[in-house]
């Protein structure tokens, strides 16, 4: 019997003049009574192997009426090619495991993203979704090979929570009350003491401070890369309402040490996808963003430039006397997505590092300057997206962090085993999030982040 | 300025005769007016640094104050040492982060398990805990190299689902609807209609059915590892309600491949967390579990055993003339733990993969036998702890597939995108589901599975 080859092993190992198996679906056909020409692919990369099929085969009535998307297998010999591809199949035998019928749902060459939204749970079998999953699986891969070299331990931290990590208060709520008997308090209020977990408990929108938990005194280096949640009802080609994010948490970080993290993530994600995925990339490419390359390459090679806020605002201001801003920039506002792009595209022309924002636009868990008005915050802007990554050395003050939250009219209570890092082996400390699919985005070059999640959850979509 | 070292680095380099920096926290202390030892840990290893203070140095009269749990960074010179680690470090300069106040939780030498629970954002700092989670740590890190290698790409598959993978309706409803106002529909019924995703949503029990999207006709082979979710009122020592959890499916899979894979892989495991994590193995061994180390090198060069349910009954049955069983064993009845684990400890003496189960015992999905009675399911029974994991071949066929659902009351239109999986493509495939947490127990030795996760999910409980 001879070897099963997936078609990835057959393209590494490339056995010319030698019988193997393949397995795997047809994405095309040339059929004739003499001979047909078969394009298979079986999931593991982004080339086809294309089979010849000769008139003499024993059941080649069968093969004469095979359909795209028909699932086979075929054993026969590989050769060298001078096609599109080095090698290609001369096929000795072909089993059919399943005939598609005329309805099936991709058949067509071009079929739009949108509509293969709708179809998602079929959309992995076109080149540009197979393409973009692989990718992110190779992202993901990366994210665990950066971090464990860089002595970060991974940590899942918990999905089902009770606490409101930002404090933004845009959570799903978690329970199995009937909701036909709800029970009771005194005073008419749902009494949560009788649900599942004795309490009300919410979808988890970050696993920081748990991470930090585990920072400070514990493993000392962690980080999460697991789903969150925000029940915002944004309706954005830039918005999910279940999304993974990366958060590595390091005691004994400073903003710079953190940034330095960060610029070293990015690039490492960059690399690895272009050693691990240069057809996919290509294939991406050329079809949606031809651009890409060499923006990923740039960003690569650059360094990534520093600036505070304050400078930024300077900036923005200046650019704005000859850049037309829809809207007007002044020191103490959020910076719009136009004005993080213009950053990064147009005056720096690189990812750039923004820090030391005002504290009323940032968390309650920020480091405070000395100046009393701005905070060890960081937004990593890339060309093309803007926001990456947000971070910030963490409050290690136990009354300053007390009296933020005092401010901001948060109940300590809360937060005691949070407050507890601030009361006992304290240490500067600082980390990051990154959106994962903000990140898959960037590098595939896809600008709808639906396209770049297996099964997108968004306002009134749950479907599969 | 010395060079800042991790503890973990200070012993893979051992750089004697170097003055470098450490940072960490002080695990043990002895101290007086000429000199002071003090034991530093810094999270990244599980080897301690010990540090000596000479009487001379400058802040002496702060160093003599120290408490432990308290964080520091010292300058000093790394020297061979005849100790139990073979350097240490005579101090230079030492510099207090943080003085821990009398009132630390863990002073104490021993502390119970039960009461480390209650602090769980502090149990990492312990020797037990910090070696539980590098461990944990390693087993992800081989998790992804291993599917990663047998070309298993990684998938996120939706934590948010409208659909019952299980069929067991044990599942955590998510809401953005205000409770105090419900809206109704015609017949009093609320109205999910008007909910965030425009339908009754719940918390994930299993991501295969998606999975299955990708592996046929899509990607082929795939895995996931996220948190998946049972809201059943267990309060024991092997249950959580939120547990992570790895699922390979891969196209053109047998039963038979499916039990090589999930050999190969929990042999992986067990090899991976040797050469990772000896330090941790033999600390959590000689703490908790003084054969465990035996026991895994056993389970790593041993071949797994394979018998059928049939089978494996016949036994249990043969064996309950001379063992003693809670439980009296009949075909057709689901395995208790007890006999899993007699059938692996004392029958085989291996691990040991039960095959073919009666289906009614089993989920609607697996493939039935030709005898119309089994389904082509595996469970993976381990030494000590019984079902690690739970798999099977799928049921590919469009017709035995819908008339198992109709047996069983399930609506085919709520899984027409799985079915579209047995009309488009179909091919043999199959996968499992290891519970991440009980191969975490299994591995270390711990006997508690909140003793393995950060922090663990139960009912009534979701602090922190």
């Amino acid at each position: 019997m001879s070897q099963y080859l997936l078609i990835k092993k057959v393209y590494e190992t490339k056995p010319v003049d030698q019988t193997v198996i393949v397995r795997g679906w047809i994405k095309s056909l040339r059929q004739s009574k003499k001979f047909s020409f078969m394009v298979v692919n079986d999931g593991t990369t982004q080339k086809d192997l294309q089979i010849i099929v000769d008139g003499t085969l024993g059941n080649y009535e069968e093969v004469v009426k095979l359909t795209i998307g028909s699932s086979v297998e075929v054993e026969g010999l590989l050769v060298a090619s001078q096609g599109k591809q080095p090698v290609e199949m001369q096929a000795k035998r072909v089993h059919i495991y399943c005939l598609n019928a005329e309805d099936y749902p991709l058949q067509k060459k071009e079929t739009s993203l949108e509509y293969l939204r709708e179809i998602a749970h079929l959309r992995s079998r076109t080149n540009t979704f197979s393409a973009v999953f692989r990718l992110r699986h190779e992202l993901a891969q990366a994210t665990h090979q950066y971090f464990s070299n860089e002595s970060f331990a991974y940590l899942h931290t918990p999905i089902i929570t009770a606490s409101d990590a930002e404090g933004a208060g845009e959570m799903f709520r978690i329970s199995t009350l009937n909701l036909d008997k709800l029970p009771r308090g005194e005073k008419g209020a749902i009494d949560f003491k009788q649900d599942y977990f004795g309490r009300e408990t919410f979808l988890s929108v970050s696993g920081q401070l748990e991470a930090e938990t585990f920072a400070v005194g514990g493993l000392g280096r962690v980080y999460t890369f697991g789903p969150t949640f925000r029940s915002e009802n944004s309706n954005t080609a830039r918005h999910l309402s279940e999304f993974w994010m990366v958060e590595p948490e390091a005691a004994f970080f400073t903003l710079e040490d953190n940034a330095q993290l960060a610029t070293g993530y990015v690039k490492h994600l960059i690399k690895h996808a272009m050693e691990k995925c240069g057809d996919e990339l290509e294939f991406l490419a050329s079809r949606y963003a031809p651009e890409n390359l060499k923006t990923l390459e740039h960003v690569m090679n650059s360094p990534f430039e520093m600036v505070t806020y304050t400078k930024a605002v300077e900036i923005l201001q200046e650019s704005a006397k000859t850049h037309k801003f829809e809207y007007p920039v002044s020191w103490g506002m959020d910076l719009q997505t136009e004005h993080e792009r213009f950053l990064a595209e147009v005056y720096f022309k690189r990812p750039t590092i923004v820090t030391d924002y005002p504290k009323d636009i940032k968390s309650f868990y920020m480091k405070l300057n000395d100046d009393g008005k701005t905070v060890r915050a960081m937004d990593v802007l890339v060309p093309g997206v803007g926001e990456l990554i947000g971070g910030s050395q963490r409050e290690d003050n136990y009354e300053r962090l007390t009296k933020r939250m005092s401010d901001l009219k948060m109940d300590p209570t809360n937060y005691w085993w949070y407050l507890d890092l601030r009361k006992y082996g304290s240490v500067p400390h600082s980390g990051f999030g990154l959106g994962f699919e903000r990140a898959v985005m960037y590098i595939s070059g896809m600008t709808n982040i639906r396209d770049v999640i297996p099964f997108p959850r968004t306002p009134k979509n749950a479907e599969f």
